[in-house]
């Protein structure tokens, strides 16, 4: 039996419920999944000396992470504006901010450097939902990782998009134009929220959804200022109110779903709508703490996302996680809320259900994809280890990933990256920030 | 004029409130003290081609880190006991643990690996309270960092001072041993807190860290059950209780300080308490959050600090700045609450001022002791830099720190560790941690 790789060495983490570590492990790969996993001492038929061989002794080996929030590009702006209210930071600078910069070569380096650092901090795989996003598609197509690249629909004038009443028809063809291009790549819809987008847009964008049986995005009940503003309107609460739309299904990623009350969380749970956290973001801007520990226990399943990094300021999910289980805790009042298993399981697992591709990716079995990141624990923060879980959620960072995988495909290993000039990335975001600086 | 080490390039934070940043500077330092800090470009009149050169290009120069509150030997626990209550985690985990696996042995490699991971993310001065304490000497000793070392006082059995009688004898004589033996150690008093040490207790603690003219360090406030502990007994809340028995005053450094009501902070203000604030072991062991941005508005100093990591789980000052500016975000309900320049301030400046060293460390200014970072941004989750106080704060972690120097000496070039084994060190922490396991 052949193997293109194997990964030799470390404790492997397959994520799967009940499953323990194994030690000393050995992780065969060929033609892009996994086709064993296995202690190293057991009797090895399938060694295959012509496999690349990727050393992880001294690390941890896991599902690599997916970050199921994100807007990659937005790494242009990391740091641009802080310590400011949501709306202002929003309106008074990012939206002009985009509307002055953004362009499809700012966009194409911009989600390079974003793609660049998610390898980096071990993420194989993100939801994304920005504007220009064919240059995204490039971008992600060049770094080798895996992908759901929505385009934005918002119902003002926006990059690439002056005339919101075109929003639709620009989402619609972006998405027939990747559709089936790349099984690394699934294009999709981003409907910004219920506030900025008309019912009809909302029901416009859920029809392609449709068609295409594709998920589609959404920011829910991010503040409580947008949720009074809905209730205003509509005298319905957010979740209720899209749901009469018909907008509440399986295919709905909500990011943020910040203010629900209890009828919301049982809506979300009964009709399968997938949840994604992203606390530090919310965190900085000041927008609240999601009920995730209740939506878990009423069966919505929750991934965690970074959001883009200049609400951030980057795209770290080893921090996100640490940040995610900690906060819950203080939150809730309950210092066993959101365990360290739990809040991996929302990177791994929990993002690949979010995507609809659970059955492919998330964790570490025989026959998935080969989405794999080792974590280099020979370092002083690392050790000792009583529980590997422990030691990624609660000690690790991004700038402990060793090696990264993506469908069979190394992308970085020992920290050198394959697919990507990281120098050349820096230096291209660096010269468009420096424009940024002196108009 | 004569320079030991010149860093040269980066952009330097002098903290110095209204100065900018130096951009391409060349910082002078000579006989462990800072001589000149200017850019480049200058005529350099100061070159010494003898000075070792510091090669901080595309690197952001920032005063050393002061970690507050910390149990460096706890790194021996770190990840052994996660996702439980402060109570039952502190009685039936961490304190069985102690007694049965502290030794001066243990002791010694535990700070060891303390001091390890925080040169490593660029803390260069230290509170710490713990027992054992003349190991924890030894080991700051070796690895040439700066730090106030307490002696721990409780009133129960506690490791190494069998018979509680004796523990404040105990720390008067490490205060005696070691007061005076270096410029870099400061040996301390530490009072668990006012709920595990009797009054009697803490007035005599008092009294010893009068006749030293030393701080004295203390738990306040952490749990509301503690305060509610303390209500009971006293009729007091646990601040005035404490101004009762004349421990309020200058030379306290509280950690925690959690739950004070509005008299208390005002009472801390008033009598130039210092205050430690642990966000992430206080979030983690779902303790509460304290009120930083009010009591910084009374006028207290306050610090930042990660305690020991067992309840962290690592010493990273860098991610804890990041924590503690977005929590105030949010649990205040006020996204410009503590921003990235007062964040910074409390890791340096700040916990100059609680050692009482403020005229010595924590800004980059002449005269003043050489205790100093550089942070590496070629780095994509640095990238680009609109302000560099925003990059550290809400972007850098503990990996990004590229050279650290104390007193004029080099403890990291290049992550390269001077003066500590790490391997060693690693290597016999991780034996303890066997033994620990094992049994």
């Amino acid at each position: 039996m052949h193997a293109d790789i194997i990964i030799e060495g470390g404790t492997a983490i397959t994520m799967i419920d009940g499953q323990e570590p194994v030690r000393n492990a050995r992780v065969f790969i060929a033609d892009g999944r996994i086709v064993d996993i296995r202690e190293a001492d057991q009797k090895d038929t399938y060694l295959d000396c012509s496999a690349e061989i990727v050393d992880a002794k001294e690390t941890i080996i896991i599902p690599g992470l997916v970050n199921a929030h994100t807007h990659a590009a937005m790494t242009l702006f990391r740091g641009f504006a802080d310590d400011m209210p949501l709306k202002e930071w929003l309106f008074n600078r990012i939206f002009p901010a985009e509307i002055r910069f953004l362009s499809t070569e700012t966009v194409y380096w911009g989600s390079l450097l974003g793609c660049l650092e998610m390898i980096a901090s071990g993420t194989t795989c993100f939801v994304d939902g920005y504007f220009f996003q064919d240059e995204t598609v490039r971008a992600v197509n060049k770094s080798g990782l895996r992908a759901l690249i929505a385009q934005g629909v918002i119902d003002f004038p926006a990059p690439g998009v002056d005339d919101p009443k075109e929003n639709l028809r620009v989402a619609r063809e972006f998405i027939q134009k990747w559709y089936g291009y790349s099984e690394l790549i699934m294009p999709g819809i981003f409907c910004h929220s219920p506030i900025t987008c008309s019912e009809k847009t909302l029901s416009g964008a859920k029809e392609i959804s449709y068609e295409f049986d594709l998920p589609m995005q959404m920011h829910l009940s991010e503040t409580l200022e947008e949720v009074n503003d809905i209730v205003g309107k509509t005298k319905k609460r957010p979740v209720h109110y899209l749901d009469q739309l018909g907008l509440i299904d399986e295919s709905l990623i909500a990011a943020h779903a910040i203010y629900l009350d209890d009828s919301e969380i049982e809506c979300l749970g009964e009709k399968g709508v997938k949840v994604v956290h992203v606390p530090e973001s919310n965190m900085k801007l000041c927008s609240g703490v999601g009920r995730i520990p209740e939506m878990i226990k009423r069966g919505v399943t929750v991934a965690l996302g970074t959001d883009g990094c200049c609400s951030n300021n980057n795209l770290d999910l080893l921090c996100e996680m640490d940040t995610a289980a900690k906060l819950a805790k203080v939150f809730d009042r309950n210092p066993t809320s959101l365990n360290a298993r739990e809040v991996l399981k929302m990177a791994t697992i929990g993002g690949a259900t979010v995507l609809g591709i659970e059955n492919e990716i998330g964790t570490l079995e025989r026959g998935k994809k080969a989405d794999i990141i080792t974590l280099d624990v020979h370092t002083p923060h690392l050790c000792p280890i009583y529980d590997p879980l422990s030691a990624i959620v609660y000690a690790a960072n991004g700038g402990d990933v060793k090696d990264v995988i993506v469908n069979g495909k190394i992308l970085m290993k020992n920290r050198e990256f394959t697919t990507l000039d990281s120098a050349e990335i820096m230096e291209k975001v660096n010269a468009i920030s420096r424009i940024i600086t002196k108009s």
